[in-house]
This record gives structure tokens, sequence and C-alpha cells, in this order.
């Protein structure tokens, strides 16, 4: 999610609190009673078995494991969110060069056609979010579609790559009525295998999380990590304890969470890719190529300050 | 693998111990047991050689070394994992367009060029899964293609690779025929140069492991540091020793077990790409576009939890 | 903002101050007097509270999580400034193709069909800087555009898309006086499709900042490790205190610093793109190849030694 | 080198001793002996110069410098030898899409066409290899091309561009007898550029070592890094540093010597790519693609357990 | 620059001294003075201010920054100089690739057109690197070029982009004199559209150096870290500061200067581009392909052992 027109600090905290840090209170609350009874303990403990008090330098050593495992998630977390943003924006481009080919190719005398064509693709880029959401896209077929293709398509299993096929079928026609040429037609199949590429790498990055035992392996050294830090640390730093303990596991699970939210970035939480708010865009800039007279569609309204 | 469908932590956990932990377990154990030694040992080392104990500095110089292996391997591995997955998803994004190309540009009057076309791109999905997993792709073969083709294909050494040529010879008849322009057939031929793309990649990735003398440093490194860890925890933190160095050795194993395992994804492994499941995908997917009235195939079935 | 021509270091020392040094000073002297006040706390505290004294061992463990923050956010902006870069590159890479194929396909005679299509895509240039630093383009339509475009531009709200449609419709409409054949046609849309790719990544790279968590936890980690450095510094190294720690908190804070700065590459700070030369190449660059016997623009002048 | 058939670990074992541990055995000796030096002496010189005694902690600051460098020049070189399994990948690939589009585009009248288009292809693969391996390449030209190609090929300085021209001249006569179409003329000249792109690519990569400074600068700080770690380790672990001091020797050495192993990808070591049996798989599918009666090729034999 | 044919290290030592030894020379000296009087200072401070004496504790907080920095500079660098050695690569293959289709396409009866278009190539690639280094390109283009071409060309600001625009205009013309098909011309554009992508990223690496900031702060966190270094050292060491601090900051000055040395990879130092180099293997493979009776250029000469 963009969160660009909303900076007021206040409600960035607000967002920020809503998604991280609510849901890493419950571990950053275990660390910090364990830190308050692993001081009280420690006198006891270091009477009742001299010598067993553990220091900080295992930690240096596990501290190795967890720098590459959460370095690792981290970047490819972030590739996934990146590479995700970099189709939806191919979808932009490309939605916009067809259109362009579209409007300077085709002759306004068939305004069907032209008409069909820009909607058509306004349409997969809205079912392409519903797919990715597991929404459901009959409403927006049914705005931009004619009726009979928004039946056909909302009925098929994998409605943007039906879509592409109808507005392969469409730019065909076209041809055969010899509205555009044979290379015109060629120039507007490249780029409908451009947004078909946009379809395959999206299913992909839904379809492929990072694998499982990663997330385990990570999650748990995180835990033990932390668990053990305050029994370490208290026997240095007295009652500092459980102030730097539960800072430092905020820093981690912190690291971790939003790791995790940002590896599947086509959710509706604070972070995740803001696609209604793109899919506005596009559907904007493509209705202002076409200039049909209509309004066009109002700006999306943030929920709880966030775009989704 | 690709375990979406089934998220219930149990289930996978399950399936996690059934894949890493089980073949880490006697390193582990091995570990626990020294750990348990070098802790009854050390005060009696102590009385023999005293100034002759191992502390936790070298731990640190080996370390440095242990961090550049497990980090360039991990990212190496995953980036073979991901760049395998990305050449599959290519495959659909190919057959999809390959697919659209030929049902809006060949007329449905020739019915079985088309079915040719699209199902000999669902017998190259299979024939290259089958080829990388080393299984019989004959009933595959024979269910999709006309009989004499899939014996001539059959007996060959590249089978994806004949599948293609098989596919030009196609489209090259129909363009002989007059159904397709020579354009279109352009359009067509790279469509197939794309999928010959996946099928080099694919093949490259399977017959290039990472060099094995990178393994057998990595693997020696790791074995080191572990059975060396205890002699140097025992002097320091006691009976706390074989919780913390089983732990400690539980990372490293588990980093580079996951690492091996997904730097060749092509196996049957749980933490392997789920080819059966994105073949079936590919087979939905193009025949939902070709509408043949058919039944489409099921949904393929996990064993032991985990899609193949 | 590219500073080579004034690289005489003290006005690169002044541009500096400008930018980084004066916007982290604050924060620089926050840390030098907590520093002064814990060297004379220090006798007091550990009077008070005996065993209570923080160590720099718990900075070790911070310090895992701040390398990872920082070493990410470090790269990752510097990925988004240079992405923005060469996108700018190839916006001028492709400005002078598409200027090389109308040179060379549409004739001399088409004096006016020429200049169009060269000053539009200059106009573009512009109209793209305008736009990613939200400034009014107008002067500039005006000054390279039929009066008429001029207007039809300046009204839209995706100013770029709408050149761009413009330049297809020029080009397509010399197509359609048989001015340039249709093979022509394609490879000046293939030229306009990769303006179009330019316009949409440079949208994306500065409609989706990095994910604002990072923003708060990399904040937040920083001023922790910065705010408590002295505490543990104090009763280690005594009155050196307040020097080192400054200097560690200098190296901190400046990094924090420039990858926020250069994160979003757009602006007009003295790290940013120096977008204004760059569009000042551009046209100096497609008027040479025009040679329309106009006076080439004069260098664009650095306002406070900088380049915008 | 893939060593993937003889997986045996005892000839693998064979293998990597015969590379790598070989090598840098004579700079583990002397670390060994300079150790054992060291724990005899140390009573000595702290005898002598009171508080002149080496401790480990400088070796956590060289490390940091180590530690950039050997993870740079891992990653690097591993980066050099897998873009040069791409690029033969590439090679494979594009010979296989050329041999596609030859075989359903000349009719098979024009039979010694087809076969010179295959075993031109074939020829570049052999002289490619040769030319990086700084082999004769003439044996190889004289199987595969008419007598007097073969003449002229042998005495040019590079071959494979020569391969290709003639390649493009091929082409160019078929398309001037009407055997071909302009635009299949064009497809398969785009498949000669891709080839070119490998030519161009692995001469590059022969050509351009990695900086030698960094070479130079890596080197010296290992060897001190390694002299030095004794005199540090013997006061303080004794007698183990002989151990200890030898094998972290050993895997920076290791780690140092596989980068420069790995560097020059197109060698004959052990680690090396395998040319010898790239240019195999080539020869045997286009052989089967093209179906000409003769046998295929025998399996290449590995040469001390290594394919080369 | 390429060292590979010197490869005896008597040279490539002198020649490393020559570059980079020689420029960090003053600042090791510095250090190593720093280090002698800390040495000696240290007993006298010792005995003044009890308690603050600098430990090496603050440098591994320092090395944290110092790893991120370096570790950045580092691999960007590297990465500039690659990537412009790969464009260097690019334009050898596409302009081999051209000449292919030059003299595959265009009889051998317009002699004067394919010498024109190959010489072209040839002077393109000199004037390319003139520009780049700031060198005067006349000699060669008068060499290469038809007199008024020369004179024209050589009057340019932007020589290598005029090329292209004239290589472009002569192709143009073979194209209305019916020696070239219309396909044909496209096939030549888009060669050149490529070697206007080498121009343009040229100009990219060479016009936008790493943000100066960096570079700023880099420097003085090396050299306050090299500077402190020795005061800690001395009084943990003793003696053997002045070998180990000087030893150390060698690492980290040589580490920077390589750093900066190849982040401009068109200068004409040791660690540069041989583009001269480069342009003789271009100019040397286009005339044999050409093969136009003239004796082929000699091999450039090394000057101080280092082609440039």
């Amino acid at each position: 999610m963009i969160i660009r027109p909303h900076k007021s600090s206040l409600q960035l905290l607000f967002v920020w609190h809503g998604s991280i840090l609510r849901r890493i209170l419950p571990q950053l609350g275990i660390v910090f009673v364990i830190s308050v009874f692993c001081v009280l303990a420690t006198p006891w403990w270091a009477h009742l078995f001299p010598g067993e008090v553990l220091n900080l330098q295992p930690f240096t050593l596990m501290g190795l494991a967890l720098a590459i495992f959460l370095g690792f998630r981290n970047s490819v977390s972030y590739n996934r969110f990146w590479e995700a943003r970099q189709h939806w924006g191919s979808l932009l481009i490309n939605a916009r060069s067809l259109t362009r080919q579209v409007l300077s190719l085709v002759s306004p005398l068939h305004a069907d056609c032209r008409r069909h064509m820009v909607n058509g693709q306004i349409a997969f880029a809205h079912s392409l979010r519903h797919q990715l959401r597991n929404d459901d896209a009959q409403a927006d077929l049914d705005r931009l579609l004619p009726a009979e293709v928004a039946a056909r398509i909302g009925s098929a299993r994998f409605k943007p790559a039906m879509l592409l096929l109808w507005l392969g079928e469409t730019a065909s026609q076209a041809h055969r009525h010899g509205w555009i040429s044979d290379l015109q037609l060629q120039s507007m199949d490249r780029s409908l295998c451009t947004l078909s590429e946009v379809v395959g790498a999206c299913e992909r990055i839904a379809g492929t999380p990072i694998p499982y035992t990663y997330h385990v392996l990570l999650n748990r050294t995180v835990m033990v990590y932390c668990l053990l830090l305050p029994m370490a640390l208290s026997s240095s730093i007295g009652w500092l304890t459980p102030l730097i303990s539960t800072f430092i596991a905020y820093t981690f699970f912190g690291l971790d969470e939003i790791g995790e939210e940002i590896a599947d970035p086509f959710g509706v939480q604070p972070n995740d890719l803001a696609l209604g708010a793109i899919c506005h865009t596009i559907e904007t800039s493509l209705r202002e190529m076409l200039d049909d007279g209509d309004a066009l569609p109002l700006e999306p309204e943030p929920r709880h300050f966030v775009l989704h």
C-alpha cells in the first residue's frame, strides 16, 4: 500500500500500529515478563548453580545464523514486493501502449472496436486484481464489458487469461475487416503477450511462497534467541535488562513480521500493494486517452488512512 | 513444492519433520552426546592440561568463513529455485500466448490443427517435467498426441525439443495451407523460441550443480564448527551446553540442508517445485481456452500433504 | 544531482553541508550533550546502583539488526536512484533512435512532420520532468509544440502519456500520407513503446516508496542505538566518550539520511538526479541532429553550485 | 566441470584432492609449522617481552576487510561462472531454435542447405570451445564443413565470427533462391544475432579478468591473516593452536582458491565448465533433429573422473 | 585495463605499485608515525589520565558502518566497471552482427556502401572511446571516413550519435536504391538502436558518479578509523602496534582506492578498461570480415606494461 498522500506522522503511526506493532505485542510482552523474572531470579540461581551462568558469547554465534536468515528473508521478501510492483507497472505501461496503438491505428469510425479494446484492458486490470485477492470480479466485468462477454468471462476459472483471449479475438476481427494491417495486428499481439506475462508473473508470485522451511527455521531461531536473551543479559546489566531485551526483541520480531507481510504483496494489509489505487490510475489514464465523454472515476477513498 | 492449500500448522510440521529435521537428526544427536561428554570431562581436562582450554574466540574467526559460505550457498540455492520457477512460469505464459495466437488466427474450421497445437503444448509441459525427473513420459504423450507422433517423440533422446520441432512443422504446414499468414507464422515461431529457452534453461539448472568444491568446503566447516563448539562452551556455561550447542547446530545444519534441497529444484522433496501442480494449471488453462467440451482434469492429490 | 563539473572540494563541502550535515546536526548535538552528561554522571550512578552498568555487549546484538536494516535500505535506495537514472538514460537513447529513424526515413520535404516529431520528444522529456517534480510544464509545452496541441496536452492529467499519443498520431498520419512504410511505422511504434516504459517506470518509482514500516523500524533502531551508546561508552573510555560517540552517530545518521535522500531520486536536493541537466542534454543532442538552424540552448546554470 | 554422473564420494574426494587441496597444501604446511613454533616459543617470548603479546582482537578488525574481499570475490567469481554457463546454455537453445526454423521452413528437397546450416552450428560450438581454450579447431572444422569452407574458416583469427558470417551467407543464398521468405530470413538472422552475442560474451568473460588489484589485496590479506593467527592463538589455547589455526587457514585458502578457479570458467580444471560435454549435447540434439542417418557421437569419456 | 598478456608477477607488482600503493603510501606513513608515537606515549598517558584509555570495543561498532560503506562502494564500483565492459562487449557483438547483415545482404557490387557501413562502425567505436576520455577523435575519423563526412562529424558535439545518424542515412539510401529490402533495413535499424544504447549507457556511467556524499562519508570513516586505531592497539599489543595497524590501514585504504579507481572505468589508470585494446579487436574483427585486402592494424603496444 502507498500511503504517500497521508504523510502526517500521527496517522502513519496509527497505521503502523494497526499492522506490525499490534501483531508483535504478545511476543514483546512475553520477553518483557521473562526479563523481569530473570533479573529477580539471578541472585537465587547464582547461589544454587554457581558457574552455570549464561553469558552473551553464544548469542554472537547464534547471531551469525540469524543474520543470514533475516537478511536473506528480508531481501527476498522485498524483491517479491518490488517484482510484483514492477509487473503492475508493466501492466499500466502496456495498457497505455496498446491503447495508443488502437487509437492511432483504428479509425474513429469504428468507435465500438476502440471502446471494446480499451475497456477490455481496464476490465483486465480489475479482474487480475480480484483474482489475486480472491474477490468477485463480476461487478467490474458487468460495468465495462458487453453483457454476453461479461457472462462468459465471469464463469471462467482463469478470467484474465480469457479476457486476453477475447481482446485477441477482437483485434483479429478488426484485422479481418481490414481496419488494421497484418503488421499492426502483430504489434498489438506483442502488447497482449506482455500483458499475458504480467498475469503469469503475478500468479507465480502469489502461488509460490518462500519455501516454508525457511519460515520455520527463521521463526524458531528468532524465538529462541529472544527468549534466552534476558537470561544472559540479566547477569550482566541487571535492571536495564527488561528495557534492552524488549527493544532488541522489537527489532527482530518487527523485521520478521514486515518480511512476512510484504512477501505476499497482493494482500490488503497496510504494507501491501495498493492494487485498487493502481487500477484506478490505469482506468483514469486509459479513459483520458479514449476521451469518451464519460466522467472520470472518483479518487479511491482510503480506509483507516490506507489505500487498498 | 507449494503447500499453500494445506496451511494447518500440524500438517506442515509433519511435512517439515519428514524432510529436513529427519535428515539432520543424526548430526544433532552426535552434537548432543559430545556436549554431555564435554561437560563431564571439563574438570578432569582442566586438571590434566591447565591452560589448554578452548574458548569461544576462534569460533568468531571460523564464523567469518562460515557466514560467507552459508550466505553464498543460501542465496545461490534460492536463486536456482526461483529461476527454475520463473522458467516454468514463462512456460505457462507462453503456452497461453501461443494458444491465444492459434485460437484467434486459425479459423475454427481447422479444428484438428487447433487441437494439435494446444495439446502439443500440454504434452510439451508434461514431457519436460518427466525429463527433469527422469520419469517415463509415454503415458502423457499417448494421451495427448496422435499415435504415430507419440511413438516418434517417445523414442527420442530430447523429447521436449522434438515436440517443439513437431509444433513448428504443424505451424509451418498451416502456413503452407494458407491458414495463417507469413507474419502470423513468425509470431508463433517467436513463442516457440521462448518455449525452447525454457527447455534449455531447465536443462542447464538440472545439469550444472553448484561447484562440488563449495559443497565439500561448506560441509566440513559446518561439521568441524559444530563438533568443536561443545568443547568451548562447556568451560564457560556448564550444563547449559547441551541445550545451546544443539540449538546452534540445529540452525546451521538446517540452513545447510535446506540449501542443498532447493539447489536442485526439480526433485520430489517437500521443498522442491510442484511441477505436477504447475503442469495441471497449464493443462486446465489451455483446455479452458480451447473449450473442447472434454471434462477438465481433476485437481492433483497431495501425497503426505505435499503436492509434487 | 551530478556535481561533476564543480569538483573543487570547498564548494562540494559547502554543498554537502547544505544537504546532509545540516539536517543531522540536531541529532548529533543531542548525542554530544548526552555523552557529556553520561561521563559526569558515571561515578554518581556507579555509587548508587552498583552492578547496574550498561556495557557494550548489547550493542553488538543490536548492531546485527542495524546492519541488516542499514545495508538493506542503503542498497534499495541506491537501486532506486540508479534505476531512475537508467530510465532517463533510456529516454535519451530512445529519443535519439526515434530521431534517427525520423530523419533517415521521412524525406526533408516534410519538414513540419520532422520538426513535430523531434520537438514533441523534447517536450515529452520536459513534461515528464515537470510531472515528477510537480512543476508547471506549460512554458516548455508552449515553446516546443503547436499552440492547439500545447493547450490540449497542458490540460491533461497524464501529460507525458498524452504526448506519446500525439506522437503516435503524427507518425500514423505520416504513414497514411505514404511518407513512411508500414514497417517503418512499426519501428517508430517500438521506440514510442520504450518511451512509454520510461514514463511508467518513473511513475512507479515516484509513487511507490520503500514500505514505510522499514523507515519507522530503521529510524527507531538508529535513534535508540545512538542515544544509549554514550551510557555504555562512558564507563569504559571516560572523557573520550563525546568524541567517539558523536562520530559513530555521525556515520549512522549520515547513512540513514543519504539513504532517505536518494530513495526519492526525483527531488531537487543536491544528491538527487539532475533532471534539468539531462533534459538539456536531450534537447541539445536532438536539435543538433535535426540541425534546424536555431541556436542551441544555453548550458544550465548551477544554483548554489548544484545542477538541478 | 559437471561431475554429476560420478557421484561416488571416493572418486569426488579424489577429484577434489587433485584440484584444490593439493594446491593449498604448501600454505597449510607453513601455517602448521608456524603454529608449532609459536606454541613452543610462547613462554620464552612472554618472559622476554612482557606485555607485548598479540591477542585475537586485531583479527576481528582484519576480519572485516577479509570478509568484504572474500565475499566479493566469491560472488563475482561465481557470477562469471554462471554467466558463462548461461551463455553456453543460450548457445544450445538458439542452435535448436535455428535448426527448428531451418527444418520446418526449408523444404527437405534442399538437403544440402539444411545439412550445411545444422553442421555449421555444430562446428560453431566446437570452434568457440577451441578458441576459449586456445586449442586447434581444425579437426572439428574438417569433420563438419565442406573442405574449402573449413580451410577459409581455419585460417581466420576470429573463427566463430567467420562461421556466423558463412551461416548468414548460406541463409541469404537460400533466400535468393526463393527457398525461404524475407520474413523467415529475418527470423534466422535474429537467431544468428543471438549466437553472435554468445561469442561476444564469452570473449568478454575470458578477456576481462577481475581487476588484478583485488587479487593482490586479497592474497596478501589472507596470507598475513593466516600467518599471524598462530601467534595470537598460542597464548590463548596452547597446544590446540596447530589444529585450529590449520583448519581456519584451510577454509580461507580453500575459499580463495575455489574463487580463483571458477573466475576463469573456460579452463580444464575440475571445477570449470565441461565445454566438451556441452558441445556433445549440442551435437547430439541437433543431429537427432536433423535425423540424417549417421550414428550419433559417443558419450564423452571422463578423464580422471572429470568431464572436460 | 586488462593485463592478461603480461602476467609475470614482477611487472604486475610494478604496475600495481604504480597505481594503488603509490597513492596510499602517504596515509600509510601517517598511520605508522602515529602508531610509534602512541606506543611511546602510552605509559605517560596512563599515568596522567588513569581510566581514560581507548580500547578496541568502539572499533567493532564503527566497523559496522565501515563494513556497510566499503561493501556497498565496492560492489557498486565493480558493477559500474562490469556494466561498462558489457556495453563495450555489446558494441563488438552488434558491430559484428551489423557487418554480417551488411555483407550477406548488400551485394559485393556496391563495394562503397559496404565499406562505408563497416568503416563507419569502426569510426564509431573510436569516437566513443575518444569522447569518454576527452581525447581528439579527428585522426581516427579522417582515417576511416570520407573527407566531408569526417569534417561534419568532427565538428559535432555528440560525435557518436551523429555517426549513427550517418550510418542510418547510408542504410536508408541503400534501401532507396533497392539494394536492401524494407525488412532488411529494419534489421539494420535494430542493430543501430543497440549501438545507440551503448552510447547512452556509457554516457550515463561517465556522467553520473556514485553520489558524492557516499564518497565523503566513506573517506572520513576510514580516515578516523585508521587514525584512532593505533591509540586503541598500543595499550593492548605494545610494539606490535605499528606493524598491525599499518597493515589494517593498508587493506582499508587499498579497498577504498581500488573502489574509487574502477568506479570511473573509462580512465587510463591501470585498473580501468583497456578501451584502446577493445577498439583494436573491433577494428581487426570487422576488417577480417570485410576482407578488404588492407593489412590488419598492428597489436596495440602496452605502455609501462599496461594496455590502455
